[in-house]
């Protein structure tokens, strides 16, 4: 789940300058640190709604301890197997809230469309992948699964995929080292070898690439949900190194719109209030950036009564922000009076340490654009300024003449840090995944070349049709003369591929 | 302006049915009835906000006075030329809500990018049309202009501009006839041949294609508005047919945007207000299509109290609108209940008389979608139901048992019937066709093809910060730093092409 | 229908300083100007939506004309009782929205709560009164009328009153003779004496205490329901000098929110388009004054995209406007930034010659407030300044450097001059009025003194349930067990007294 | 901080009851159970956002327990006086947005109102109780403190009152019997006797009455912010037992309209994404009772896009809610279809088992009304029923048929039990109660009888304009010209008392 508003900017990952760091194979034994870090969004920290366990846990690595679940198996690694019950009931909960998985599983119960699909995926593993691995088992495939973020793991669920069966390789606080063994351990198996993957980063593409390239052979596609895998695709197809078709689900409407205008609408908020349980009435509040992300924010603070600010770089957004009732600003002119400030840019040194510098007493900073780069951080480890942590995620950092300003999650992204993320926004990505893997397994010889594909607009449609229950919706359908009128198929798609929504 | 969602259907326009009829050159004596009926667009009813002194005119039609202007030119024809003080007047205010046109003004006074351009124009011809013609005349440009709609004209604006020295041949209340003599003088001239054309529904287009294909040698390129004149533009290019290059300005962002999403977010209470006089608080409504049209009416509906309903075909749109706060039903489930139905699908046949037959008493049925086949009118029209015309754009039908609906507009646009546009919504269409006329009579040899071309995003980035100052609103400048981050160039284009707004 | 936000000054309105105008009474004959100046309600221009006749009215006045209804009698005065027709569609549509009203009417089938009663009532004469003035014919009363302001009549529902047997003298456009003539007409009659006093602005009270005083024997009480007359029945009562019961409708739960905060959200919206077609999105906008009309006109703009500022004298409505998402400012830090001023107030001199110095090019300005000092207009009428009427309603004064700013209907009410009362408010309005009336016929000796009242809370609540069925709005009934609980009758009233909603 | 809107019924309480368990003295020693019950809302659970070393907290009672302070004093009793240097931190925070009691401070250094002011509180102890007692210890007084709720106690703030000298006796957990002991703790002192009453809840002042009763021949007033406090000082005043004059803050405009329009406006949201991590947007929601909270609920909830149905009991609300936007409905009639059901009501037995059987699988149920009868949570403590806790304040309760419903806080107020109630909120509450306490004290003889008063509105605006500037916000003033024509001291109050704001 990463945010972008269209003005990310990932150049700065190369994946030529990192070829040689990927000779030096991790051992099993050695576990010294790999020299190549590993991607950012794989260390991003991460928050998770429910984790009842971790402090009680003890400390041994997952990696040396001799575990089996109940059926015997032990061809998984997790923290603790025992926590397989708690597991289980977040994913029961989960499941309620993913009714378009549930219908595939119904569906399935005739057609297996991913019978003989062999799995490999990397990504975050919460109760809501779970229920994405058991949807895709339930369409006949066989998965193998890592974390794509070494923070993000809940091991009670990993626990109760491990004990129905699956192999996962995933826990909290994994090392880098750990990471790199987890995901090699998904696919350097004896007897099996993948013909699917599903990533969410680029980090287990990127491994195969580097270590199995023959593995490619019988790879059918790679379906990528992130900003930065899809933008390593784009790289290596440009380079005219990517060997099979993959697919870009992150920049389906559904998701965009979902992850981004609709998710933020809602996590601003929630974010805002579990770290420093402000008033949100009459404060002044600037958002840098009026894209998805932006919106979103700029339309929640409104709405509970905040003064909202914006800017923009970009004419045509600014415009939007001036016709939604927003003042657009240059950051200067607003810095010394705001109350919070906002990155939603892509960008890099948005708000700057003369920014910070400028800003008043009990100030709020925070970041919900895409990397931890927007708000110059680094320039506040300076010795004059005093750190004091007064809550998890939340930093006061003082100046000299005692002014403080809070700064959350130390400039990271705030969403993923400081609130949690409905289930019915990565019901809707689980499911794109879902349907993107069926497309591309099943797909004729030809459809698909060596290249990066945008979902078919009509599997868009799909997902979103597959959610429509949720809020008893119920479509209109077009009648023969109408759509004879309209030049549609009655079925779909509905719109010409620029039509922005 | 026209509306457009995406769903639009012009499919029933076909230049080849119409070959024919053109053959039939209109004479200038015989002003016998063509039997080609001029496109739908060109007969909309048009309601216009100052309109001083039409009561007491007199009705001598303009084809037969003999006007001279105050320079002794007769080369227009208007209904009267001794009303062009009162049109200056209603310029001089338009230009007041046009400052990107006044920006081009002043740029002008250096470059004459149009020097040497000689255009025909068929439009509106209202206020903020004569701001545009004086400005292109200012850039350098000779213009000839007629009226795209036979009801549109502002007469005291058509004077003014014949006062000034523009060869305008328009009034309101054209006849068919008429129509196309109006044209005709506009391009068929000794001395003078166009080189570029701007048109609005592609009647103007069409008439020199039929009548004078020999012109398209000199011109440089095809500026039009509207939906379906870019239909059949498009048309024309698939059938191989379009021999010049056109530039669809219809399809911009900031056009799209302003002309639906946000002009519709004002119009639709302006209208609503105008003839009914009635609350909004509290209404229940159903808003069928949840397109740009139909986020505007719901979003402004919904903010003034209303209860709003949503019908939608395409399963993405629908999600949006529950997203967004708004019930997703079918017609039929809340037909009985409604007290406003409002249309916005560009569809035909939305409501059917079996819809109309169900209403409750005092239904309120309008249409702001893009045809008058939203609302299947003529099953009305039998002899049980009784039509009482009660105001201006306002009947009562009037069912055996004593219930009525009003309908407004008789079920044609009612934004454009029963309110006005903002200056400001005009202001950005005219300046993006002024920049598409400057880009293709500027355009190096190449560039562009006989082919239908989108507006450059830059140049929509430029028409949306052209009218920046009017909320002096402040752009935020990328460092070289944050433009090499991000890869982009300083000034833009700041977005791929595919981005969504 | 008048606006009040609490903070209304008609302190200048002195009935001491009156009484020897009053002396000198009109004679039907002279018809020479009496020196009192009638109260300034009853001047303010007034627009009405639908007036199809007036335009073709011959001169002559209707105290010089011999008119007969169909049923012979001529005790009325209209325009023309040739309208009649004319005015019962316009009726028949009101009765539509004012379905309180006929509810009442129907109850009447069985008891005529108001028969006997005389009532004498001096308001504006619209479709909306002529339903209440039908509604309490048929609840058993008998009523004649005349027009609480020279310029709110519309003459054909005037016509069609006296044509069904009301004895009704009023017409658009009475001089202040004609106006205190009408009144006499309405009291002044062999074998007929009011016993009810239905008042809008106190100036038939006015007349009855200065020429009739005797008449209070047998009048049991009086309805009032301008902001106006009630200052000056408190004023009269705190004298010692009111000699019947009367009732405060004025501030009754249901007509302050209506009529102020319900309606000013609509209205402001209406009036702004309906004389300049602005565009609201982006624009900047201050209003002067947080009460229940400030609050209404905020709420709509910042719903349709404008940044309001707000300007406020009381901490605590300024604290509201703080939570409620405006910031709050002394007019002087934002005159020079805004497109818009709005003052509602109650306040006089608000807006001052200095600060519409000081305004922006093109800055519109306009009333919402009490009365027509809020913004000072007389400090405009100075040599330098040019006045141009660029349309009804609206002035453009240009200062000498081309500064031109656009005052809306002379710095009176906005919305009574430039836009609708939905009816559904004056329904309101006219429901509390018939309710009142029976209250005071009805009640038993003793209830009511010689003293000001405000409507029993329970018959607040009445008014408001009869109006629940036009929203189809389904109340829930109190168990016995919860009515226990919360110490209430299960019919109300459910609130103290002091409750603010 | 409780919530009211209005339809509050504690007629239940009954002091005449109560008597004769209050013959029981509770001894030092003995600590059985008082056979009385504390009233409910001292039983209350209740979160706190901060409290991060009670986990580790050994066992041991406080009341066993000998603690000194630095200074050497032991006239204190909390859970462990080495957490002051925590709580210290917790206040400074708190410090920085409360700045009216900081500006309160600021003038202390002048004048001390409550010089020889001897204050005994029973209160909630949290970081903003910490700074009110701090100014009131700045401003002249004296202070002894209990708690007024057995949970709510944050044990660091109540060490640093202790460590910096306040005479404390308060922590979390407390039993019937301490929360007894520590009120006796507080009153029951050698060399000091109280001369001001700061109470939430009644239960100080009840204590008092029944085992000191001759203190109040030294005390000056009663200070009292609940409602329940308020409706038992009513009773007394009635019974014409309140032997001192007493202030009722509770009702005074910027509480009500603060702890409940505005700070249920955003706590509902906080309360429900802690513990469910829903997504607002398409939700169907039902509030029931659409007082203060109701609206504050039903506003928060449309502007993050859920669909909202309400239901009422008194009509001028109902109809309210119907302009507002909001379908108003019998509960009945949406009970299957809702996803989640908020009461506001302050009534009981609002939802019902029946009701509860209806709801659709995954409903989530919460109150935000007065007490905790409003849902009958009682009535799902039957044997068929499954009742899972899955997280801290929730739990799934399950059907026989596999139904879940979602019940939160287990029906106890949502936003005291699951979000925190924000500084900004409390500060108004705190400022109003300390000027409340000076007003009383210093009030000349005979300006306050035996009796309940509201706040004057005087003080009532000052609080509010001790509030702006955190929102820096400029208020207006009134000029000498616009005072007298408006009959208002400058200075305020600047509304009659029956102003609804």
């Amino acid at each position: 789940m990463e945010n972008w508003d269209g003005k990310e900017g990932t150049s700065q990952i190369q994946f030529a300058d990192q070829k040689q760091e990927f000779n030096k194979r991790p051992t099993k034994i050695g576990r010294r640190s790999l020299s190549r870090s590993i991607s950012q969004s794989s260390t991003d920290s991460y928050s998770s709604a429910a984790s009842y366990t971790d402090s009680s846990d003890d400390e041994t690595s997952p990696r040396d301890k001799q575990q089996k679940n109940s059926k015997g198996s032990s061809d998984f690694c997790v923290k603790n197997i025992k926590q397989a019950e708690f597991g289980r009931r977040e994913i029961e909960i989960a499941e309620q809230e993913m009714p378009a998985l549930m219908a595939l599983r119904k569906r399935a119960q005739g057609e297996k469309p991913l019978a003989g699909a062999k799995i490999v995926g990397c990504t975050h593993i919460t109760a809501q992948t779970a229920v994405l691995m058991e949807t895709l088992g339930a369409l006949g495939a066989q998965c193998r699964w890592a974390a794509c973020n070494i923070y993000s793991t809940l091991n009670e669920v990993a626990a109760a995929l491990a004990e129905s069966g699956f192999p996962v390789f995933a826990w909290k606080g994994e090392s880098e080292d750990d990471f790199w063994w987890c995901i090699d351990r998904c696919v350097n198996v004896e007897g099996w070898q993948p013909n699917m993957i599903l990533d969410d980063g680029g980090d287990l593409t990127h491994w195969i690439y580097k270590k199995y390239p023959n593995m490619f052979k019988k790879i059918k596609g790679i379906v990528e949900e992130s900003v930065t895998g899809v933008h390593r695709l784009y790289q290596l197809s440009k380079a005219g190194k990517l060997c099979v078709p993959a697919m870009n689900v992150n920049d389906s409407v559904t998701k965009q719109k979902f992850d981004n205008l609709y998710c933020c609408r809602e996590s601003i908020l929630d974010g805002l209030k579990r770290t420093t349980d402000m008033m949100f009435g009459g404060k002044q509040v600037v958002v840098c950036g009026y894209g998805e992300v932006g919106k979103g924010c700029c339309a929640a603070l409104k709405a509970m009564g905040s003064i909202v600010y914006v800017t923009e770089i970009d004419p045509i957004c600014a415009l939007q922000a001036c016709m939604d009732g927003f003042r657009l600003v240059k950051l200067n002119e607003v810095i010394r009076q705001v109350d919070i400030v906002i990155t939603c840019t892509g960008n890099k040194n948005v708000v700057t340490r003369e920014h910070l510098d400028r800003m008043k007493n009990s100030c709020i900073v925070c970041n919900m654009g895409h990397s931890n780069t927007e708000i110059d951080v680094a320039s506040l480890r300076t010795p004059e300024l005093t750190w004091e942590r007064v809550r998890s995620q939340v930093d006061h950092v003082i100046w000299p003449d005692g002014k403080r300003i809070v700064l959350l999650a130390e400039g990271r992204l705030l969403n993923l840090s400081c609130s949690t993320v409905p289930t019915f926004v990565l019901s809707i990505t689980a499911t794109t995944q879902a349907l993107a893997l069926i497309e591309l397994y099943n797909a004729p010889e030809g459809r698909y070349k060596q290249d990066v594909y945008l979902l078919p607009k009509k599997m868009d449609e799909y997902v979103a049709s597959l959610h429509l229950p949720t809020f008893d919706a119920h479509l209109t359908e077009l009648t023969d003369e109408q759509a004879k009128y309209l030049g549609l198929n009655k079925n779909g798609p509905f719109k010409p591929n620029y039509y922005r929504y």
